[in-house]
């Protein structure tokens, strides 16, 4: 149970604890716990983002439960946290990505975009009469120049940039499982098994469900943002079981 | 009975709670439970959109209960909890889906719609001066391309997509049956009969009177919205006490 | 008496209470109960809006106390509560069906209009820094195409369509009063009976001075607003009492 | 003394007591408690405004204590409570009535340019971060058509029409003065003696004296506002006193 | 000491309290009783508008503690209270008189200054967000047709006419002392000499220093404001302690 | 230690408490003593500002620590309080002085500006949503007619004119040396001595470093602000100590 | 364990404590503590700016964790505390930069962009509904005239001029060290040995990781910021530790 002092400062965006602290943007983290855990993951060739959806229904589509969203040709983001948040900064990247290519007549670069957006959400931490956004989003993409890229934002609108990284729900857990595994020298394909298996890491049964699970791949070659569908998440599934075995 | 702490963050639209919870969200979700049931259902060659209309007194001109709303020549929403603020939600999908037909010479698609009004909802949680909407609906209507689609929104602005959804009272109990009935290969004449089936659960006696319901489906075949009318409704309700018998 | 946990939610406008309700908007209907009650019958051909003024003083103008209210030549409203934010929604009607003559080059539909003034309701229930209207409305006129129409607005802004209704003080005893008498089949002279009587079930004395009286009918031939003069009221009331002997 | 319960909803504006009730604007109406009261006669050949100048120091000039107030050729106000806010009103209904006059090239009528001003007024009390206007109005005047009118405004905003008033402080004593004393049939003459009349009743000795007292008369052929000069209420003073004591 | 429910009303200036009082215009007043005084005197040929200056220390220079300003050439203010609010009246003043003489080709009237000065000083004692003006002006000056004129304007936004007033500390002292002393047939210099020697009942022993003292006239003839000199207070000051002596 | 009535009305700049104080400027001048001091003296030939620089480490440039500054060739401000608040108001003193020469092709008066500064300061004391400013400026200087001036300005935004002043810190012990210490007679170098003096009294050795005090001096002659150098300073000190002996 | 009185002033940006203090500003240095810190030494053939990467975990990308900024050719910042607020302050500098640039057609002055940067930060101290920025900034450059400069920020917004500086976590401590081991007649390379020993001092082990260590430095012959790559920094480290033994 927290305190009274606490309560003195948790209750305003655009005050300072005593001790420093921004109580708001450390509540909109808690937000971003509830939710369930999306993967990035960079290799030499590429990028790969990987989310499970929590489906609530047997009748909800689950395609509409998008956790992974397109941003542009290049990059792609994952996000966990509050959904309808996710959607405000998917929406405004995507705008970014627009005006960068009118602009400059170029893709804009991961980095930029990453920017962009956490300047963005940093704006909500220090106004009066809004909240923080409640969302941590994944960047991944591929920059003009053919780097892989993956960046983390967070809700105190700080950019990370990641070799690996889990956000949302279990993130200790997964984040911890991928500092054992992730090695530098991976291809796309085993960028791809690592990020279900990490996922898989946040199950109960740690089992990936092929349909419910989302899988997205920005490749050095073609730059492109690329879903896999079922049948291929259950193969990368598959070669994990045998895999998984021989270790 | 609630707590102090609690009480401590929810009455101010733009904080979050110590556990990452926006409190007022979660308030306007009950008074969508307040109302009573609308229910929505996605066959192969159209969308059913059905409601009860709760009518408090026989000098109450029925048809003024609209809990079904026209958006567009293809597109329709049954609403469920505050009609006032479910009447702000209908004036502005209305308006979004002429900008479209104005801007890209096409009607608007239905999940472009419903991501729409959930972003115009989603800006009423994040900022102070402002609650949320009270409401949650089901949009229902067939895309340009002749695909049957079905949406929720809700008060924190996240869409979702449903083979078959009811919003509103007694949701869980309507929701569940609907999930027992359901079958992806029904026509549109067993999507009304369902329901209409699943409204009467949620009455009292579990019969729908036909004057009282309110029914509207959108076939993919003229991409139009059409309300059946009582006789047609009461047409329906006799095949499903017919059929009910047989079950 | 109410408890601590209901101040905790009803002092701004633009919050829920934890089980979804709006206490500002109920408290709004709480000043509608403190005015006289005013009364709308629709008959086949036409619409009968009748009220009691109630006169605090012999030197008060009984003609200034006016709870009937002209919109159009075709529409007309009567009042119940708050009388300056009557004024302000009489005011804001006026406007909207001069708009609508201007824009369309004819006579705003009743629904349309109830419709405008909902809307407008609806938005001071949702922001900060202003109340709701404390005030209800009912609406009644006769359509461009000769339907008789009478709506009623409430402080949450919903709109509702009646055959007959009673705004106000008083209002379960004198809506239980119309559902028992009220007939569809009735003509505009017994819908005049029906609210005058109506009234009446208000007064301390059941009687009804025609001095004090306002009635405003708008039929469906001539679709003109017409108040009847103190004369024609007391006729009224001199039928009615020859009539109720025969009951 | 209030109660806890009370003091919960009477420090703004914008908000309902749970009975229904605006507790500034009931407040607004003691600030007018606390003045002295002004008195209004319509009689058939005319309109009579009076009030007693409240004098601090003999120092004072008694004509810049101004209770009664032309607004234009033909209409004039009497004013109640806090003598500023007072001002302010005065501003508003002389601008309203040159509006008019530039507008329609005729001058305002007495009922619009009191219904001008309370809808103004209504502004203060649906709004946050203003206060509703500590006083009351007596508006009269000659109509274009030489009907003589008389209107009164108070904090909430909404229009009387009255035969004879008194607003401020006393004002039940001086309103059922004038109930028993008010004649229909008074010329301007009797008018102004009962308008005198009644002033002295608020006065602790009912004696007033001639140089304190305003009046203000419009009368029916000349459509003029103007004001008595000393000698002129001197000599209605004395008659007065004679027709006293015939009484 | 004041009790709980004082502070219940007292810290907002748009509210009024339960008996109707507006406590920060209460509190303004008793900024100004802070201050030193200031004495405004009318006579048959002219204004006199005199004060002590409070210096703080000899290092101090006299002639920068203003509390006479001039407005135009043929209107002055002296002023009571909060200095820098003062100034702030005193710059709006001064572009009301400029402002006057550009649109009407003629001197502002001294009660139209007058007048504009207090609606201005209203407008703070009625929104949010502001407080009150702390002080209060005596504003004496002669009208383009000769006639001198003399008001005050105190935190409430009224304006009074006076013949002599004293404004600020002591005041009730001071004024009683003109009440005594003022007679209406004086002239100019007897008008100097009563208001030193008023502004003498404020100090402790009474006495006057001619370096300290401000004194401004405004006569009838020349339609101007001349400040007396240190020599001219000095001759004026020895006449008055001859003239003392003889009472 | 302040009282509960106290912490009543010092947390909003716009209110007045009830004996007619603004504590939030009393505050602002807390923080003016928490600075160094800073002294002007005004001498027949000249203004003389001095400051002792505050050094907290010898690895800050002492020429960093400015708290003169140069508004325009001919005037000069000290200031004493919160460092960031005078450079928002030196900021607008040269502002004002840039806009005057563009306006009348003049330099500033020394007079005028103070005004305007005090004018800006003032209105951060009567608004919501601001806090004063936390620093008082001595301005010094010669207006364009050779006078040389010396104003002070304070957080209430209240101009005062001075032979010579200290501000900041152990303000009262050095004002009162200036007051014992100061001859009208002097010359721009005894003002320089007499303003070091002054400095070295708030010093805990009574003695002043060179190299950390800071004199401008604007003199009759040239018009000019001159920063003298520490070797000049030196010079002074060691006549000063010369000096000092002899007395 | 803070008091009650420091509560009551705590949680507001605009208001002064009794004492003179702004809390939140106060409260925005602790937010500064939290970070790792950053260290600036300027030597007379340039200035050094050093960081030490506070790396959460092995998969974060070191050089993403990004303490030193550049501005401008000639400019480069170092920062602690809140990393967005410092890519706000980054992103004001970078474009106060460009319009110099633009404006006066050369670089901006080091101080210049200090003292614009320092008055951007107060004004989020002086208006409510923001809260200071939670960061500090060592601003390194050389000048147009080929000085090298360095300035620190604060959150109250006061600039200092320092010979060498530490910022953020432990200030205290490096800052001794600072003082100890500087020598004005340092060349660019000891600069950089004793901004990375000062870092150092700052470490658990008092090692430095040459990966984790970032370093810029502006010399005086090119006027370009250029960032050491990490084997420069390793061998300056080498030679440190030759070096050390050496004391």
């Amino acid at each position: 149970m927290q305190d009274q002092n606490q309560q003195a400062y948790d209750r305003g965006t655009s005050i300072f604890s005593p001790d420093g602290r921004l109580y708001q943007v450390e509540y909109a983290r808690e937000a971003i716990k509830r939710g369930t855990a999306s993967v990035g993951v960079r290799t030499a060739d590429g990028v790969v983002l990987a989310a499970d959806r929590q489906v609530r229904s047997p009748l909800v589509e689950e395609e509409s439960i998008e956790k992974l969203h397109r941003i542009d040709d290049h990059i792609a983001v994952a996000s966990a946290g509050h959904v309808a948040d996710a959607r405000q900064l998917v929406d405004f990247a995507r705008e970014q990505a627009q005006v960068n290519k009118l602009r400059y007549d170029e893709p804009i670069g991961v980095e930029s975009l990453a920017k962009e957006v956490t300047d963005y959400i940093q704006r909500y931490t220090q106004s009066g009469g809004v909240r923080p956004f409640g969302v941590a989003l994944a960047i991944g993409g591929v920059d003009p120049d053919g780097t892989p890229k993956l960046f983390e934002t967070d809700p105190s609108g700080t950019p990370y940039e990641w070799k690996a990284t889990a956000i949302g729900g279990n993130r200790e857990a997964l984040q911890s499982f991928l500092e054992d595994e992730y090695r530098p020298e991976m291809d796309l394909d085993s960028g791809v098994a690592l990020a279900l298996e990490t996922i898989a890491q946040g199950e109960d049964d740690e089992a990936v469900d092929p349909q419910a699970a989302e899988v997205t791949v920005i490749d050095t070659e073609t730059h492109r943002v690329r879903s896999l569908d079922p049948d291929e998440i259950a193969s990368h599934l598959d070669e994990l079981d045998g895999g998984e075995t021989d270790e």
